[in-house]
């Protein structure tokens, strides 16, 4: 399939694992959890206690760390029957506000990226998660010139890209988004009408995860950021 | 002052407290908390602590309830020195889970003013907090068709409005404001230049309170919110 890019005015880009690690500090940190629960139970059933937590609560907290650690405060409790100690749950609050302070780690190729887009095209950053967060990343990356504004979308489905294209009065037809998540960041746009290139991550959430191979008219996957210059020039 | 109205095009609503309760159910949460940890401290002194710590993680966490339950767990065991029971941490979450469920009461005449502001102006909900959350009360709100769209912000600072206004688009002089804090909805607004109408809610968070009285060019005080339609018609 031929991809014709002549008609993009707007690019935008996912930030966590597509501009900046992300998945990594949260796999981390599910290790610390274990580690810290080890008396009360195996680590494969931590992880998937506290991956169940989350699910469940998700669309109570929706994305992001606050959420991640509240998740994770209940699955203490749960595992342990009530026998974590006080201690340790402090310690485990401890870990989350550790994650929100952690240091901006950016990717290859970001920032020789978006020199040579900014200009050409309008980039706007389109993420889910916590406005604060997304926005303190932002300003710690250094990045924030490069960009007309950041968004951050309470989740991304078809109708959160749909609604947000609408009131930005932006055509889908000239409209690409670039992130590491073909549910969140690719697949939704395919299917409204928009196009997308896929840049995969080391590391991808559970729940991230699309099961098997998938082909879809409207996207190209591509190994690393800077491959997306041979495309948007 | 005479404010003259002729000019504006664009009316921002604050939500919470402007167009719905929301400060009740933090002041019923935080009475309840109390009550959780009556053995430990004087119902006084456990009100001053979780205000201290909320305010201690607020650059952390920003607004929402998310961040207050984090808030609320840590000065759990903070004011009982670790001596807290765990079956009690997780009375506490569900404290804060239930004010995530809240059905949304909406403040009175709140629909009638929006059903006559309606394709006179462009309306649009600017609020801080948790976006998933304000999504989710606007939604359940039923006011959903009144509105262009929700904003919402990291914090209401002057930058924060002046950035929306430049990204929207929107040229203070068109812009009106109306919601129940000064401090976030009023003066920052009237700083940048634009106009504001205060509407103030009988609850207020101690650290949304400015001291003393506030007078000010450019903004207006009305003592319910249909009285707006005397000037915005």
């Amino acid at each position: 399939m031929e991809m014709n890019f002549e008609d993009i005015t707007v690019v935008g880009f996912d930030a966590d694992d597509t501009l900046w690690v992300n998945e990594t500090y949260f796999r981390e940190t599910e290790e610390k959890f274990a580690d810290l629960l080890e008396g009360f139970e195996t680590k494969n059933k931590i992880d998937q206690e506290l991956f169940r937590t989350e699910i469940k609560n998700l669309d109570l907290y929706g994305y992001g760390i606050k959420g991640f650690m509240l998740s994770m405060i209940e699955s203490a409790l749960e595992l342990s029957n009530n026998g974590i100690s006080q201690a340790t749950l402090g310690r485990i609050l401890n870990l989350g506000k550790e994650m929100i302070s952690h240091p901006v780690e950016l990717l290859e190729g970001v920032e020789e990226v978006l020199e040579k887009l900014q200009g050409k095209y309008r980039l706007i950053v389109l993420t889910k998660g916590d406005l604060l967060d997304q926005e303190r990343k932002l300003e710690r990356s250094g990045l924030t010139d490069y960009f007309h504004h950041v968004e951050v979308l309470s989740d991304k489905k078809e109708k959160n890209y749909q609604n947000l294209l609408d009131h930005l009065n932006i055509d889908v037809k000239n409209f690409i988004m670039i992130g590491n998540s073909l549910k969140s960041d690719v697949l939704p746009l395919v299917n409204i009408g928009a196009r997308a290139i896929h840049v995969p991550f080391h590391t991808t959430w559970k729940h991230e995860m699309v099961e098997g191979p998938v082909e879809h008219k409207g996207y190209m996957t591509v190994s690393a950021l800077p491959e997306i210059l041979k495309y948007l020039k």
